[in-house]
């Protein structure tokens, strides 16, 4: 089989390697697809070096059908088409007995802090198993993953019927969780400043603003009638869309913090204590989520073909990883058996 | 009658005035106590000369008995001890129509925005009343609005029997959300800078932490058994204080900005995000908090001697804010009828 490991320096190395028998309570993996995402590129790029151990066959977003047993796995047979929710928790930190497994303090996530999928056979604990339906394509259940993390999302805003949500930042998280929000019945608005993104993101039915056209504080008091808006995603990563985001939601309005920002930023205190907001913190998904993301890629919520720019064979994964760098490309998969 | 005024450019004015008969639907109080607060002496160092016009009789924080009826007044009579929950909203605007009149949009702060509580003589709408016990000091009725404050701000930091509460600032409304949150069950350390204020409030019977003596996150990880603490309220106005803040809470825990932070201040969005933190902002107080505050204060739970650091004439105003200014004081309370 071929493998694709993060090396150190910003390189990916593509290798032979033989397949290895699972152990007792695992179960051998025939991947399909691998989806390349930002956590992935964080990687390349040597920000999680102090994390990370090279070499590392990365990749967590993932597809396939399970090829072999452990001993002792019971429920699951050979050819059952699965994904991972790639968390592995010790079960015994103060966040597990909590009942929060998912941000466990000593989590290993599988991918990253132990070998992912970007392999043509991979063995993972049975437990981290989730079933795919015969009618969800394996390429489209590439995205249950990230699904998952905006399934998340909006639980942890508790999106209701009829609240209006901004969505700041229209890339492939925006999209699922702007999808996934109105789904959940939310209004939504994608703040975003790629002119061609925003062009997808209105064909799919959502309102767009390019905020440097449109004042948007302004646009959402309009909006929502003077309250604000009930729930604000910070999906950019950028530290002027965190200074603002405050801004833009209702008295007692939330904000959740979806990306990822290295460094401290500025948030507008003045403006949380004046309307009581909340800002929420968001990470991963709970094994509920995934089980929703299944059943809204299955039942065609979620805009799988507009999200997969393109599939590539494992060989080409530094490339692609050029192409996600460059803005341009939404999501791509890594067809993980193509060439080997 | 004398009254008190802040005349703009740090200046109060000390000014003789005959009192005004209350208008239909208000009443007229005798004022006995106005404490002086941090609020106050923002007005007077002219942090808020956009928002106040002047001359402007201010104070908020009051008790004393009613003079005089208006006309269509009911359930009240001359003599009845009384405070005042300073909030008068539009009861029309988003905020008031989903229930959130106490941070309407378009609130008069009573004390703020419209005539408050340093005078003989004070005149409120009688929606605004709120009783108090014959078994009640007036002195330490004085304090009803900032326990309510403290009450409020434990309430939406939902602290609960055995919680674990980090209070971050020793000052008034510190002592007071460290009183309360006691009364509610958690167990509560208070961070503070200040060695007189730290003695005060170990005699209390809380933990005390001087951050500059003891590593504060080791010692909160201690304490909580590696777990973090369930609840931390930020209520010092510190930049330092802010950004330390998230890491002393644990997994799903809470951050409650208490204080005012006039420009937007850097929050470790990392640690919010790894750990799915919540951070609320509170303002002010519902009629619920004023009935606790009242219930709390004539049961002798709130420390109001120690917080009490003297009382002072109306004709002396100017030098108690200097008091406070300089931190020599916690609260101090303007005896409004001495002098007259």
């Amino acid at each position: 089989m071929l493998t694709a490991s993060y090396a150190g320096n910003r390189t990916i190395t593509i290798a032979e390697a033989e397949p290895v028998s699972p152990a007792q309570g695992q179960v051998q993996i025939k991947v399909a697809y691998t989806g390349l995402c930002g956590t992935d590129l964080h990687i390349l790029h040597g920000n999680m070096d102090a994390r990370v151990s090279t070499p590392l066959v990365f990749g967590h977003e993932m597809s396939g059908t399970i090829s072999a047993l452990g001993d002792g796995v019971t429920g699951w047979r050979v050819g059952d088409a699965v994904t991972v929710m790639p968390l592995d928790w010790d079960g015994t930190c103060p966040a597990c007995l909590a009942g929060n497994q998912h941000i466990c303090q000593n989590l290993n996530f599988i991918g990253i802090d132990s070998p992912g999928s970007l392999q043509g056979y991979w063995n993972v604990p049975s437990e981290v198993l989730v079933a795919l339906p015969s009618t969800l394509r394996l390429d489209h259940a590439a995205l249950v993953e990230p699904t998952a993390v905006a399934v998340h999302d909006v639980r942890r805003g508790n999106v209701q019927p009829g609240d209006k949500v901004v969505v700041i930042g229209g890339g492939p998280i925006g999209v699922l969780i702007a999808s996934v929000a109105r789904e959940f019945g939310g209004e939504v608005v994608v703040i975003e400043l790629d002119p061609n993104r925003r062009a997808q993101i209105g064909e799919l039915g959502f309102e767009t603003l390019d905020p440097r056209e449109t004042n948007q504080v302004d646009w959402v008091t309009q909006w929502t009638d003077g309250a604000g808006a009930d729930i604000v995603f910070e999906v950019s990563g950028a530290a002027a869309a965190v200074l603002g985001a405050t801004d833009l939601a209702k008295v007692r309005g939330t904000l959740v913090v979806v990306a990822i920002h290295p460094v401290p930023r500025e948030i507008n205190l003045q403006r949380l204590f004046w309307r009581e907001l909340t800002i929420l913190g968001a990470r991963v998904y709970q094994r509920v989520d995934f089980e929703k993301a299944v059943e809204l890629l299955d039942g065609g919520i979620i805009p799988a073909d507009l999200l997969i720019t393109k599939i590539v064979p494992l060989t080409e994964t530094q490339d692609a990883f050029g192409d996600l760098e460059g803005g341009l490309a939404m999501k791509i998969l890594v067809d993980v058996q193509a060439g080997s």
